[in-house]
């Protein structure tokens, strides 16, 4: 079987995880927000009044149709997913040969880098400057030196929350000979989309998800924002159906609804600005600035806080201390009463230990 | 945008259908049957009682209980995907270069073209002896000159409806070196799994799935059966979240509910014997034994018979003549006064002409 096997895929990990049991579960950047009850009646009246023996639609037209209505972009111009992770595994399939160059900065969205090994290509990952600022001028040298066909720009980025200026992405977009991917996976919780910039930039595409501000992680939907020239590209390599009945229906419900649904973001960011406030008066960590709907901080304390929180049944996302990188935490924002509890539970390790 | 493109994809044709509108629809080997209204009632109270905002389980621990205890194979040799087109990625993925060999017969199932293109390999497609029977011999040299990764047998094959003899099976599982692929989308409707000889051979993997003889097509759950070895490889490239709640929470009730649904099969053979016998009466095609829910014929009227369909609105699946082939019709067994319907036009071409 070894020998069968490409080098590339031998050195993967497996992400097998058992889903998590604990009381406050803020790791994994979801909405602490179960969708409506109203709306899971409606879908499912709409499922009992669905074939389930039908393929389901190849190109998903209803849920085109409200996604251009949110997004502002044409149908034509948009492709969906399970989840951004398959919009990912789209764009490598269509532009990513063995040896080509991706860059990203880093730390970034993990997937980038699977799907550069899966693709065997070289994967350029540019180390964030002080700040967790990420180093602008580097990607741009590293992208055209390489000729590289990929460049990731998480807007918000996973896990620092850091949010790019438009003035950079601009940069990066006039530098770059590189298909530029604006990984816009927790845009509602910063507002600033750069979907206005498309109509100038063909190499440009947007990524999507109704993972996180829709709060609809179970049910895997993500998409890609592009020109037509470019979105025609990635349905070359989709599979036939690739988005479920059960999705579409769901998704197309949440985007109806999306106004009543997005009322949880106000909730979201007022507890971003008191956690902040909150740690921050610690005078502890080192806080970065979030513009998603997760905190992320440096700490000697960070493995002593995770350890804290699981005692106490609360699941969050510790990066162990690697090299010069001091170990770090990132909890999503759960609701206000599960925050309140984090917050004591770091206060009281900061003050008297674990 | 052209240059960023990878050359193997540029001459891939974007699947893009609209759902067909028609009364009666025998085009895509879909069961007739919808999932039975008192077991999505039960999907629809477990939906209400899900959180939708956590992601899904990676690893649908549930879902592989009850696959276990369908095929008998153990969890550690069974993984998912978003139906068997996922899974035929997943092996493209994990086994195969540019550049690399992979064999089937001709004509079979589409995807695996498809992702032959996808992964920049090179297929060769052996063709069918007369009687669409696989040219075996020069499957096996091919694949044996060539160091072949991927050997594909679909059993019964899609559109011919042949079905494999265990002989032919262990002939070809004992001369190559690549891995065999066993597609075992229709094995229900045959009833002659190779799953027995997973023991013996470590090299064979079997794909099955839920949108044939469950009648699920709509929820894309697929499986891949093997030795744990290979499957632990598939699990590598495997998105982390690739199998949705609502499909995972959908496919255990139709899998814990197998007897009851299970029960069209034998309607469904039935209905395949008797427009069988009534085809073969006309004596005007050349028809092949299917061990599947479609039938598979040849003829010079195809192209008129399925024109004399459309107009009575039925869609059936029509191969244009190429090179040496005949023009051919596929279709899948409906229920039983569609197949009626059906038939009765079929033959009102015969003899009267369109």
């Amino acid at each position: 079987m070894k020998s069968l096997v490409r080098e590339n895929i031998k050195n993967l990990n497996a992400y097998k995880v058992d889903a998590p049991q604990y009381e406050i579960i803020v790791n994994a950047n979801e909405s602490p927000y179960d969708f409506p009850m109203i709306l899971k009646r409606q879908f499912c009246d709409e499922i009992c009044n669905t074939d389930l023996n039908r393929y389901p639609e190849a190109c998903f037209p209803e849920l085109l149709k409200e996604l251009s209505d949110y997004t502002g972009v044409p149908e034509e111009g948009i492709i969906c997913g399970s989840g951004s992770d398959e919009v990912i595994a789209m764009i490598n399939q269509s532009f990513v040969n063995a040896g080509d160059v991706i860059v990203s900065h880093s730390p970034s969205f993990a997937m980038y880098d699977i799907w550069a090994t899966i693709s065997d290509a070289r994967h350029i990952r540019v180390e964030d400057l002080p700040e967790h600022l990420p180093d602008i001028d580097t990607m741009i040298s590293k992208a055209c030196e390489n000729n590289a066909k990929l460049v990731y720009l998480c807007n918000p980025n996973n896990p620092t929350g850091h949010t790019f200026s438009r003035e950079d992405i601009l940069k990066i977009l006039d530098a770059v000979p590189s298909l530029v991917i604006l990984d816009e996976a927790y845009i509602e919780f910063f507002g600033e989309s750069g979907v206005d910039l498309l109509t100038q930039y063909p190499k440009l595409l947007i990524l999507r998800t109704l993972s996180k501000a829709f709060g609809l992680a179970g049910i895997r939907c993500g998409y890609a924002l592009g020109n037509k020239e470019i979105i025609d590209i990635l349905y070359k390599v989709k599979g036939p159906y690739n988005l479920n009945v059960l999705t579409q229906k769901l998704a197309v419900i949440a985007l109806k609804n999306r106004a009543s649904i997005l009322r949880n973001l106000e909730i979201v960011k007022a507890e971003r600005e008191k956690a902040m406030a909150f740690l921050e008066e610690l005078n502890a960590f080192k806080i970065y600035p979030s513009g998603s709907n997760f905190i992320y901080f440096e700490s000697p304390q960070a493995e002593e806080i995770y350890e804290a929180l699981l005692k106490n049944n609360i699941l969050i996302k510790y990066f162990k201390e690697v090299d010069r990188q001091p170990g770090s935490i990132r909890f999503s924002l759960g609701k206000p009463q599960d925050n309140q509890k984090i917050l004591a539970i770091i206060k009281e390790v900061v003050y008297n230990g674990a």
